[in-house]
């Protein structure tokens, strides 16, 4: 009975962000009828290479590697504060302290008395959306109703959400927030959560949003639940250990992991949103006729070695 | 830094569906501010108990508890499906063989070789949404834009996506669908999934949606992701087995676990939508104005003695 239905749902889904398989040797001779296909048979030149210095390489108890993709754009101070902290090499020794169910997995120093580095920046509650009223935004629309703000659509590599005066990276699965205490504080970016549910966009606009696992997402959704109030770990042994964090500008060439991120304003793109709101293979009878803007992830792909910009 | 947080998050998630804390013992003097403060406030006629042989108990490897409520006004011929394959004790022995990153964990018979019980009922594109053209529907509507459908709200207990023809169950985190071929297959529901990621609401009208976890989630959605290709679990070594799965009903009274629902009619239910549409407490300094049909889970709560009705 499923066997056909497994080849059906491979449409059904991309990873979140959706890693793409090697392009093909051969140029297709039939138009692509599923996002996945969009994204197998992009040309080159709609894939751009992300900096090396804006991914981090957490790696947790048993080897397991997470990789995470800074947003500066966005959150400038907080990734500036991130960067740093990396390169202290301050998350070394803490450890991933509270998973809960449909909603994150939060790592960071659960003692709350490790020392910070010096120079960190200090935020506020205008490091939670960018100001776009003076400025040419290049948006490519995602021309769908969102409940949570009166437009959405993609720039430079990001989702957004946006009202008249800013534009804001949603809190879609897989993204990484800024852990932080009641306002006015918005956190130094030393506590952080990826979300592992759905979108609890009710945070957008409260807290600050700083990146995208890109790489090892499993790692963090499958940990088990914690059992204390809020998902936190107890007993504190429950708790796992970050081994190391880094940037991977940092890391010896051999164990530098390379990713880029489909172009938004590509041809490439565009099909891949279009077929995201109508899918139109086999398995699917009635095309949905829209997509939510966390359910249309911007395509990226790990490659085996940076190209030359 | 993170305590305050801790608090202020309490506030930002009841888990999928919600389940409330005991009411309190006094009837509180302030109204409350937050959506799990309603929940724990809501006086008793606000709930209603769900009917024992709507509620499949499936207990897998290491005795853990899994509570399924099925949906009949909205799938009745695949909940007379599950109901019979329950009864005929035909999961036993099947295994969770799914589960892939942000979509699905799947369960059934991986041989697919299994016979069936007789009298199933046959299933088709029918049986994805309910005809509403010619009858009164009581919609509690939550009267935000949706990405995927005119209109959205809650009827009798469930989340509905609509337009002017019919009404649908929405593919929720948490929300349990039929796996099936390709069309016209509608599956017999002896092949089940549930949402462990960003609702899939592509799947929407195109698969039965028919009932909702509301115990035990976390053991399905922390499970390891498979390593084959959709998340299958290769070699089938890894596959989870179920040891039974039940109709509440036909469970000795002292295994029986009872549930009760929110009344969506009830004034405690529209405090709580507008609570989850506009965060108030400390931690939110800007309330979103809107929330997402599946960012507002129907708070469903474990009874230890099934009410009188």
């Amino acid at each position: 009975m499923t066997y056909r239905l497994r080849a059906g749902l491979l449409a059904a889904l991309i990873a979140t962000p959706a890693l793409a398989a090697d392009p093909p040797a051969d140029p297709p001779t039939q138009p692509p009828v599923t996002p996945a296909a969009v994204v197998a048979q992009a040309p080159a030149a709609t894939w751009q290479a992300i900096a090396d210095d804006e991914l981090l390489v957490m790696t947790i108890e048993g080897g397991r590697r997470v990789v995470i993709q800074l947003a500066p754009a966005f959150s400038p101070r907080h990734v500036a504060n991130i960067q740093a902290l990396a390169k202290a090499h301050w998350w070394d020794g803490t450890s991933i302290n509270r998973v809960q169910d449909n909603y994150v997995a939060q790592w960071g120093d659960a003692t709350e008395k490790k020392p910070m580095p010096p120079g960190l920046s200090v935020t506020s509650a205008d490091d939670y959306a960018l100001p776009i009223a003076n400025r040419r935004l290049a948006v490519t629309p995602l021309p769908y109703p969102d409940a949570y703000a009166p437009s959405t659509g993609f720039v430079g590599g990001w989702p957004v959400a946006m009202d008249g005066s800013s534009a804001w990276v949603p809190h879609c699965y897989g993204y990484v927030g800024v852990g932080r205490n009641v306002s006015p504080d918005a956190g130094t970016g030393a506590e952080l959560y990826a979300v592992i549910g759905q979108a609890p966009r009710q945070l957008d606009r409260n807290i600050a949003v700083v990146g995208r696992v890109v790489e090892g997402m499993a790692h963090l959704s499958s940990l088990p639940r914690g059992s204390g109030e809020l998902g936190f770990y107890t007993p504190k042994e429950h708790q796992v250990p970050i081994l190391s964090l880094r940037l991977a500008s940092e890391l010896p060439e051999a164990e530098q992991p390379h990713f880029q991120q489909m172009d938004v304003a590509s041809p490439s793109f565009a099909d891949y949103l279009r077929l995201r709101a109508n899918r139109k293979d086999d398995f699917y009878d009635r095309p949905a006729g829209g997509v939510d803007i966390c359910n249309a992830p911007v395509p990226v792909r790990a490659v085996p070695v940076r190209a030359v910009p």
